[in-house]
Formats: C-alpha cells, sequence, structure tokens
C-alpha cells in the first residue's frame, strides 16, 4: 500500500504483483474536513487508515516523505498526517518504508524531475487502465507503492521477473 | 495531561484540582531509541501515550504547538510525534486543546519571554513541590497542563477558585 499523506486529503493505493503485472486492488482518498479541529480530523485520518489497513492487509506500507514546501503550515499538518500513517502502518503489522519524492519520480518515470502529468500517464501504462487513474491523490498513492516494488530487495524483484 | 511533544523524548504530566490546590498526579518522560527506523518509533511512542491515556482518563489533553525551529528535521519529528499525540489523545475520549510556547510561558509565568530556568521554578512553586521537576520535558508538560488549567472557559475556574 502506498501513501500520499495529507490531512485535507491522504491517497492510498493498494498494488498487488501477479506474476509481471501490477494490478491496483483499490486506490482513494481520505478526506476530513476543513473545519473540525485538527486532532479530531487526525483521529479520523488513523481510523479510516486502520480500517483499509485490516481490510487490505498489506505486506508493506510505503509513505512519501514529507519534504518542506513553501507553506510552512500545510508542511506541519502533513507531517503530523504522516506521523499517523506511518504508527497506523507499524500498528497493522506491515514493514513501512519511506521514499522521497524524487526517489518515486525517477522509479515510476525513470527522471526525478518528472510532472504531475508524465507521472499520471505512467501509473496509467504501469497498470494496465484504459484512463488515468483519479483523483491526482489516488494516483501519486500508486505511485508510492510502485516505487516501493522497483525498490525491494532483489530477490523478490527476480521472483517476480520469472 | 500535558503533553510536550517529541520523539526522542515526549514529556507528559498529569495534574489534578483540589479546591484551590494543584497537584501533579504523574510526570514523566517517554523515550524513543534514535537507532530505531521512524515508524517504529511512532508506534511506540503512540502505543506508550495510549497506556498513559487509559490509567489515568484526562477530561482534557494540552499539547503544546510545534513551531518551526532552526532545525527542519527536528521539527518534522516533532511534527509527526504531535500528530500522533493528538490522536491518541482523541482516541482516549479527551477533549484536546493546542498551546502556542508563548500561551504556555505566559500562563506559567506571566511572561511570554520567560526562559526555562524561570518556567522550572514557577511549576515547583505551583505545584509546591520542594525541587524542581525532573527532567526538564516533563516539567515542560506539566507547563502545558498549567497552561490549559489557566485557559479553561470562566465557569471552571470560577468553580476551582470558591
Amino acid at each position: 500500500m502506498g501513501i500520499d499523506p495529507g490531512l485535507s486529503r491522504c491517497g492510498y493505493g493498494v498494488v498487488r504483483q501477479k506474476g509481471r503485472a501490477t494490478e491496483a486492488a483499490a486506490a482513494g482518498v481520505i478526506r476530513t474536513d476543513k473545519d473540525d479541529p485538527l486532532p479530531r480530523r487526525l483521529h479520523e485520518l488513523q481510523n479510516e487508515l486502520a480500517e483499509l489497513l485490516g481490510a487490505y492487509r498489506p505486506d508493506a506500507v510505503a509513505v512519501e516523505q514529507v519534504l518542506f514546501q513553501v507553506n510552512v503550515r500545510t508542511a506541519m499538518a502533513v507531517g503530523q498526517a504522516s506521523g499517523v500513517a506511518m504508527a497506523a502502518a507499524v500498528g497493522a503489522g506491515a514493514q513501512v518504508f519511506e521514499y522521497s519524492p524524487t526517489q518515486i519520480k525517477k522509479a515510476v518515470t525513470g527522471w526525478g524531475g518528472a510532472d504531475k502529468e508524465q507521472m499520471g500517464k505512467m501509473v496509467q501504462t504501469l497498470l494496465g487502465l484504459r484512463q488515468p487513474l483519479k483523483p491526482v491523490d489516488a494516483a501519486d498513492a500508486v505511485a508510492v507503492a510502485l516505487c516501493h516494488l522497483a525498490h525491494r530487495p532483489a530477490a523478490s524483484r527476480i521472483w517476480a521477473a520469472t
């Protein structure tokens, strides 16, 4: 499961590898209400993630690393959401990994400077979808999961390629 | 319960009001190992806080707001820890409040620019302790709790003063 952490919108994407093919089992966005107090929103996010983790039981959860953006207030909320997400994933028995935005772009498109559109197109191609995956936060989360598949230990990759 | 959030050291302090007196029911520091992976440390913090919240069942949990410091990496870890703490507190049924460092200093010492030593002395005085409360993270967490008592709705304050 890949997670693109956020408080207003937290993307998630569950992918499965079947032989050489990768398919999306689920992808979507958890939203919390901007008008609710911050602690309640974080708790809601925790609950929704716990439910998803319980339903899909992923072996591994990959979380996009939060870097400092222009908007310091937003970065802090995203950081708080990522903290909640990582704790929930460990609580659900998953192995948890963090990848930087550059690592994710590089793993999915081959280039660390790829833009949103390129990323969306590659996620669509890699999953064999007819239409781009929407909303964009769900596609971003799938990209995080695909990045983890590309970074798994060599043994797993060899297994997946046979 | 007051919480001074942190990943390496997270202070907590439980205070009770008995008539006009305020007493500390518990105060201490939750530590997580710097050598452990971040997700595991966040999950450990979540578990330890859930245990304390279950043991003391506070009506209210006051958390010190995380502001951006010089060290951006540290601020992000503290933010992630605060996110976990707020979600855990809501999960335990407490009302959760955030106070800025300036609000806390002002509520405890009367001056928003107070230093660590002054804060420690006032916490000691307000709780009627013979020695300063140690370690400093525990005293800081008690200060957050005391700040909340000072900010409660007027009705509670009048009740406490009679």
